[in-house]
């Protein structure tokens, strides 16, 4: 019997109201009837990704922008597959809805030995391995399923991290009572009384201190707290550094604006005036290796007052629950505002060469790509930066207002951003994506390529061609065969993945062929473009010229 | 300071004792240093893979021809992106040897927040994942190493299942000493008063019966038991049917060979005769739904006798310890021959269409297909088919003497044959390699293709061009979306992926343009040869399209 609204129908009921039109996945045949579901649901729209770790990873991306994301894949070797993915999106706080379709209830109940599973008649391996990397995990049956599939998305919501939801395939076309209320009615809120201890203690030391700094990252992103940032830098005139994986939570071309925080590695004046600070608010941020030059950060942690997505932590005291936003809207009304000249406020922009760029007859070089890059980027602007050389030349590199960044500093998975700029671009068409990936990354997820074509999506790529791990050369084993990667001839990829799809390539080698390709794709507004950027084998940025010896001194 | 043997030669000198020659994987910051003992180590040679899930499924293909494998991936990232593979690998019992590179010893006692983690200071979360796919876990640290070690690998060789290995990099290059003795020895052995007891209890049940027959599996080419199982079908004289999953542990065209058993999907006879059998010796056969044409097997469990790799299994009882070498071998010198007039012995041979193929000039169809694949094989090829139309259609495909042949029927894992494929043609360069994939499959895993020029392996690769997922098709939604992939030019691929490499393309769609292609194939020794063969959407081998149907109901 076909019901009239299904347990399918809730599910995606449910991740409509969060805001999801687009599916990501590989079709698998436990999930095959739940994906009729999908495909025939209005405003959504099912985008079938050349395998599941490409799935995972575009989820990630179309997350990063669009606020949530979900990806069904059949049971085992799929959801296997993409499990790297999710646990990209858990360390990095990424909220992904991981569907998995699987068996039916009555084959799982007889313990049969089928296909996808491992022959043992168990079916809890696998949701028992996403339990290290989601904050949730349910198996639907006809009789829970509403109030599973709302549990598992309100833990999604509240942690932004992802969740997992096996779906037996028989369980789909259950019937389910349409949900009466949403589901955000119920998120976690600050606590008044806490609020209010939070602020009559923590104000005087914010207003006691002269040389009070703010430290932002990632997680001002991630619960769409940029412009309580703003505000609160306005209100209360305390300058603004940020760690590389929050770039894009604050405008770097405000006049509080410091520059990229990288411990020892960051420029003279800002490291400085960030170890020395007597007050450090840090919002939403995270020190880990990769955005702290290997940990060498010097301030101390009894003047830093630490706001999270639902607490607040200071002085070894907890104060708790409050919300992020709650904490930057109250204390920057309280806040008495600082006087400018007391702050020694350098902006970023008058700390950087002020010299126009000129293309040169030279050969391109790291340095001077990213130099360039930052007179091409524009406003709204969204820039993914593939760990490696892009990451840290883009990490540094001033980006304008509104630009959004994505990046992955502590999972660091090779290969992540170019399906991510799938999910990225499909997330909002209307803005222009620009990915940094370097060869040796794009080769683990070339095929996404195809999807992209398909889906005809418009984004800019730069595949930086130098001949390996170069990333990897500058920590350990500069010469060796291990860092060395076949020579592809990735002009022609387009034509291979997409004989019908439409696209523009170039491949560069000096400075003046790089113009001739950026003038190319500023004009081009209708197909995706390819620059191959070839730079010498051992060129890379300063910041990982500086990194990688620190890591190279971390792993000994 | 460098010491003369270390963990790291240890680890190298047990594996060289497995007969492993080549490690896989990819590097990473936390393994680049190990793999510096890799590359010096005379006799091993490192195989960088184009990603991780890759090297996992080219570790399984070399296993399955060299009885062993080892790859290594950096943590976190690495390892979780090649443990779909490693879970295959555990469903299929194929012995793989999991590497993870970690961080320091002190930066894991310190928990610091680095990268490739959750960012939790905590470092077990991966193992643990491992454990639900591996038979031994370890953390060595320079303390435990070569016992780990040890236990680890002695656990791979008696189970034939991955284990993992957690290598900190400041472990590999610590002191250790010389191992003393060989692993092997160590391995489990049979118990003589079982087997004793075994021999007089289940002898005569096999004497009593008048209609008994083999039932063979997988596991028998897993420990290497074919001569063995050779032996007690010669010296018996009782006929042999196999899962398909073990295709390759018995000639097909020995006189007893009587069919691949695929439940009622059989030929009439064979499932009759299997069926109706008053004592069936199965011997390293497992029956899955994907293997028995969805448990539609008929036979009682009373009349069975199961050699499993360490028991023997009947009438309610189990023997063990006991190997199944020495079961066979003891079995076969007890049993009484049987008049071969009494069995009811229909070889294959004379089962099948005895006219000779003529190509005609008609497009391809999937039948006429493996008709003529079946001419072109030959004694000592491996066959390897992906799960989907190749699978089905080979799976009843007689094959020549001593092929080995590879498929992933119970895990299914979509692409796992391509990278396979690098495998198992680097565990045995003289033994000619042929590969078929569907298109829907290839495109999971393409990239592979550059590693193979690279390592200029000389494989035949039939990629089957239907346009899509068929095997879903089959199962449900023949004309949804999400069966839909992008059309590539796959004849283009190989001089993408590697400019330099060369091979030999062909593109056929009719019969005709197929003997071409095979002719060519035939006289090239020099390069890997691709033959693009298109085949209509919908059209699929016999056994494909019944199974289909049974897989569809039971997910109902």
């Amino acid at each position: 019997m076909k019901y009239e609204y299904t347990v399918g129908n809730y599910l995606l009921d449910r991740l409509s109201e969060l805001g999801i039109r687009h599916m990501f996945g590989v079709p698998g045949d436990y999930n095959l009837a739940f994906l009729d579901d999908v495909i025939n649901y209005e405003g959504m729209n099912w985008v079938g990704n050349r395998n599941e770790l490409n799935a995972a990873y575009a989820a990630d991306g179309y997350a990063r922008i669009n606020g949530f994301a979900a990806l069904a894949t059949t049971f085992g070797v799929g959801e296997l597959s993409a499990i790297n993915g999710i646990a990209g999106s858990y360390a990095e706080h990424v909220p992904v809805v991981k569907i998995s379709g699987a068996p039916t209830t009555k084959v799982m109940d007889n313990g049969l030995y089928v296909h996808h599973t491992l022959g043992d008649g168990k079916f809890d391996h696998f949701s028992r391995m996403f339990q290290e990397v989601t904050v949730a995990q349910t198996l639907l049956t006809q009789e829970n399923a509403a109030q599973e599939i709302d549990r598992v998305l309100l833990a999604c919501l509240t942690e932004k991290r992802p969740v997992h939801i096996t779906l037996p395939i028989d369980v789909y076309n259950k019937p389910a009572n349409k949900p009466e209320s949403p589901l955000h009615e119920e998120i976690a809120t600050s606590n008044h009384e806490v609020l209010s201890q939070m602020l009559s203690e923590l104000t005087p030391m914010i207003d006691d201190a002269t040389q009070t700094v703010i430290l932002a990252g990632y997680e001002v992103n991630r619960y769409e707290n940029r412009e309580e940032l703003l505000e609160f830098a306005n209100k209360t005139g305390i300058p603004v550094t940020i760690l590389s994986g929050g770039k894009g939570a604050f405008n770097e071309k405000h006049p509080q604006f410091i520059g990229v925080y990288n411990g020892e590695l960051s420029a003279p004046y800002l490291q400085q005036r960030v170890d020395e600070a007597d007050c450090i608010i840090q919002i939403g941020a995270k020190p880990t290796d990769s955005t702290t030059g290997g940990f060498s950060y010097d301030f101390s942690k009894k003047n830093v007052i630490q706001i999270t997505p639902f607490s607040v932590n200071a002085t070894n005291k907890k104060y708790a629950p409050i919300t992020m936003k709650d904490a930057l809207v109250a204390l920057s009304d309280k806040i008495t505002q600082k006087n400018p000249e007391e702050l020694n406020i350098i902006p970023l922009k008058s700390q950087i060469n002020q010299d126009p760029y000129e293309a040169k007859k030279e050969n391109m070089k790291q340095n001077r790509f990213f130099e360039r890059l930052s007179y091409f980027m524009k406003e709204r602007d969204i820039l993914l930066a593939e760990q490696g050389t892009s990451y840290y030349g883009a990490a540094t590199m001033p980006i304008p207002k509104d630009t959004m960044f994505i990046g992955q500093p502590l999972w660091g998975s090779i290969g992540f951003t170019f399906p991510a700029l799938l999910g990225s671009q499909l997330a909002d068409r209307s803005r222009r994506n620009i990915l940094l990936i370097g060869d040796g990354s794009f080769q683990l997820t070339a095929q996404e390529l195809s999807t992209m074509l398909t889906q005809k999506i418009k984004p800019i790529i730069f595949l930086i061609n130098n001949d390996g791990y170069t990333v990897e050369r500058a920590i350990h084993g500069e010469n060796q065969p291990y860092n060395d990667i076949p020579m592809w001839d990735y002009k022609k990829l387009p034509e291979v993945f997409s004989p019908e799809g439409k696209s523009i390539t170039y491949k560069v080698k000096t400075e003046l062929e790089l113009e001739d390709a950026l003038k190319a794709a500023e004009n081009n507004h209708d197909y995706l473009t390819l620059i191959e950027v070839v730079m010498h084998r051992d060129d890379k940025p300063d910041l990982l010229e500086q990194l990688s010896k620190q890591f190279a001194n971390q792993n000994v």
